[in-house]
């Protein structure tokens, strides 16, 4: 491709409506352009970097042996009845009516239609299992589309559906999407974790979300350096810490007249923070349905994970107790609570780390007062229940044991689940086993956000100049920039050539002979993110040499022809 | 491709709901599914050809110097209000309103998005011509979709756009996307005509039709058998016929009894139909804009054109006459008439060929009776305006002077148009010529129906047996059956051995290891079209052929490896 012939656009300032970098880039580059709120149009270049991520999606799903096919956009409402999701989905399903006074909705994801399609196309468990997949326009009206197409209300997104006799079978496919998975990213040269996840709004049973690691993603995510170990924050495990240590302290009431935190009691103490113990003060129920006032503890510089503190029993439905109700039980404002010398009986709840402390600092349960030097056993009774109720942190041992924890952010790309029977239940989906007995087939569903790997890349591959694309997410993986291109016939006829071979070497390279000023082509090359840059010139042409520059080198090197082209063959 | 790892599904019974032989073994062959009234689900099987229709568009498209791009499927009712489109596109606009009460539809063509687009995207005339393209999902709400994708809601378009600083610049590329789409429709194995077309809902000045030449298509055709001359056959010119002959017969009146038509009135006399004139009365308006009686005559065996007939000084809103203006202006009633001895002042169109008939016959204007020997200047003046006022007929000579006009039927299945600047104006989209001047660019508009051209070919190529794949459109190209796959190993692996090679040598070929009896076997390669069926089995193993039949051939042979495979090779 000569870029004199492809229609790039590029804006010099960057667009102040965008609020992340990516979808700052993608404007600026000219990728995208906003039709209307959350639906943009991908220009040629936009384009050819989101064909780039849909063909190593296809290559790979078809290598794992899944199949394409496509079902319509444009859904009607019936299918979406029987399984109740006409209701359940929410507003985020776009509902169209026709010209016949028809509902229909546009569709979000295709559990439904790809249901019907099998309860209509398997008959028999010989055709199992299969995996049907799609790489269409899923339609979400997200209530805030921001972000450009990272968060968009029209998106490409790869479907994929499978079908077993068996639940084995089921979970063998699921590694097998797991695995496929993680070879497109990999392929596609991206950083990413596989973490667990909740199964959400479509259910199931097992589920691993895949992140692209990036600082701004929305997730936080823990994950070990030792393993492939990855959770969200949410759901990692804090792991006991060791044996609890011996008191060395006696227990002493020190004067904290303003000191309501654990970092001012801290520093007014002179003690690290690791030291004190933070009380939150809870409302549950007892084994009787009473209402039951529970004191959650954890170390001053950990924080209350509130899904866990919910799998508690009795704390399903917990809320935070009112000052009133913390008076009652504690004798005491907020900021100067501990399990120490309860008016009432309390139920205390330690985090496993809190239980592993000795010579630790708690509130008085008296307003301006703090108690340090404090024991489990000694002072007080050991903690009613000692469980994981903190989220993680970084430095925390991994849950399976191999080395320790770091925290990254991430954004959710890619999502595999292992349905189950919910689906063939509910739509009638049956197929007759090897005994000839009809059975509802297990189902699995693995979804991949094509558009958004496009953003998500970007978060995690750019500089100043702009985007550093991953070389199979490039536009072209090289660029030829001819110096003054009407100048000099023998420089714009050894760029042609060049620019040739390339191509013919397979490395898919563009030409940029726009005749802009170096200044310029070399602005819009950076932006665009080409891997490679290089640079034919009288001088060069003279020296018999091309100036050649990595995307994510900060020199450039004189290259021969030869040595350029291992260079670029990855020799 | 292994067919065991495919999910081929074929039904025994042609389904009774489908009208047309492509709905049919489209259903038949499990190429797509109904969901709901208009939107199919494309199986694999039918999604294999699809993609080799699309991967055939882009190709062209690319090799002609187009830019793909992408356009959302929902689009803003202000964009479609901005050229009037939101309401005069009518009932088809599938309209849609969003969670937050806005109005948006989706896109049945993209004339609006691309213009947006453009005028934010282009702004110097150094930036054209371009011709943006796309291959994307479209939707007509058809009142009564029929015939399968033929005539469905949600359909796959590939749809481009030109921008030019000049007419002659639209011209060209207009002659450029001409030439292109001729190319594919040609590769894509398909017979097709380019026929002149009216210019329909989206306007313009120039306009061609594409269609695939089937004796089920829905438009008439006239081709020239001598040249690349076509059109509709409402459009297609009748050229005036030779020298009028000389008068041989004396006017005579005949008794025509109960003959009112001109097939009567010649099986009557023991003449040839062509010998009789037909008389159509007419009312239009004459110069000074009052009613205008006008009698239209053509040929006994031709066929009025009402669209030439509007094109006349004042008839473009002529109607029939009624009985009682046939009567005050001609005294008789129709099936008598003619235009000798009206009671008052006619006016007398005759078609070409009817003014250079001598001898006729035409009613005589009095109930029961005809005249014979009718001539021009002698018994009648010369006609007030000769003109081509009917359709043509096979036979008739070509109007570009080469050959004669056949007849054929016709699907459409792209559209070339030159718009000009109505969507360019009315949307205020200008770039900067060279003298520093916004302008208007010329624009083009270039469709093609993707998915239908999959029914148009089925429609073109089937057999009793199924479909008859053009070789390139084909879902593979040839397919390796195995007899008795489980009975002997070593047939299992001659076919797995030819089914490599075959693939190496780029010849795309499935190999069919379901384990049917060589009857359904061979039914379903037939069935779903599969140019080239080579079935491996003990007997061909042990004599060191292949039986190798071509679909459209009702022998097989048997053919060694080296001419089966040159064979393949097309050599």
């Amino acid at each position: 491709m000569r870029l004199s012939q492809f229609h790039l656009r590029t804006e010099k300032e960057t667009p102040a409506d965008a609020e992340i970098v990516s979808h700052k880039l993608m404007l600026k580059a000219g990728m995208v352009r906003k039709l209307a709120a959350g639906l943009y149009t991908w220009s040629p270049l936009g384009l050819r970097v989101l064909r780039k991520v849909e063909a190593v999606v296809r290559e790979e799903m078809n290598r794992a042996g899944a199949v394409e096919m496509a079902m319509p956009s444009v859904q009607p409402k019936e299918l979406w009845e029987e399984t109740g999701r006409w209701q359940k989905f929410g507003p985020q399903l776009l509902k169209i009516r026709d010209r016949k006074e028809q509902d229909y909705c546009f569709t979000p994801t295709a559990e439904e239609a790809v249901t019907d399609f099998a309860r209509n196309e398997l008959a028999s468990y010989k055709q199992l299992p299969v995996n049907f997949y799609q790489v269409t326009t899923k339609f979400r009206d997200e209530i805030r589309p921001r972000f450009g197409v990272m968060r968009a209300r029209e998106f490409v997104m790869k479907d994929a559906y499978s079908f077993h006799v068996s639940d084995e079978d089921l979970q063998r496919e699921y590694r097998n999407m797991y695995d496929t998975y993680a070879r497109i990213f990999t392929r596609l040269g991206l950083r990413f974790r596989a973490v667990f996840a909740d199964t959400g709004a479509i259910g199931g049973s097992a589920s691993h979300e895949f992140h692209v690691l990036a600082d701004s993603g929305e997730d936080a995510l823990a994950f070990s350096e030792g393993s492939d170990y990855a959770a969200n924050v949410e759901l990692a495990e804090a792991v006991s810490p060791g044996e609890r240590p011996a008191a060395a302290e006696t227990l002493r009431k020190v004067d904290t007249p303003v000191q309501k935190t654990c970092e001012d009691v801290a520093a007014l103490l002179g003690i690290a923070l690791q030291r004190t113990v933070k009380s939150v003060a809870l409302m549950g129920v007892d084994a009787e349905g009473g209402p039951q006032f529970v004191l959650a503890l954890v170390r001053g510089d950990h924080v209350v994970n509130e899904i866990k503190l919910a799998k508690l029993p009795g704390l399903a439905d917990y809320r935070l107790a009112t000052e009133a109700e913390i008076l009652e039980h504690l004798g005491a404002e907020p900021g100067f609570l501990g399990p120490l010398n309860a008016r009432r009986k309390i139920r205390v709840v330690a985090d496993r780390s809190v239980a592993a402390m000795a010579d630790f600092v708690v509130g008085a349960n008296e307003n301006g007062f703090h108690l340090a030097g404090v024991n489990w056993g000694r002072d007080l009774p050991e903690p009613d229940e000692t469980a994981d109720i903190r989220n993680v942190v970084a430095g925390d041992p991994s849950p399976d044991g191999k080395g320790v924890l770091g925290l990254a952010r991430g954004i959710e790309v890619g999502h595999v689940f292992a349905l189950g029977r919910r689906y063939s239940e509910a739509m009638q989906c049956t197929v007759l086993d090897e005994n000839g007995k009809a059975v509802h087939p297990a189902m699995g569903c693995y979804g991949i956000g094509v558009s958004r790997i496009v953003a998500a890349a970007i978060e995690q591959n750019h500089d100043d100049a702009g985007v550093v694309w991953p070389e199979p997410m490039a536009p072209w993986r090289a660029a030829v920039c001819i110096i003054n291109p009407k100048g000099n016939a023998d420089v714009s006829a050894a760029a042609e050539s060049l620019y040739r071979e390339l191509n013919d070497a397979g490395i898919e390279t563009v030409l940029d002979d726009r005749g802009l000023r170096p200044g310029p082509m070399f602005a819009d090359i950076e932006l665009i993110g080409i891997p490679h840059r290089i640079v034919v010139s009288e001088r060069g042409l003279a020296a018999g040499t091309f100036e050649y520059r990595a995307r994510s080198a900060s020199e450039s090197e004189n290259l021969d022809r030869e040595s350029l082209l291992s260079r670029l063959r990855g020799e």
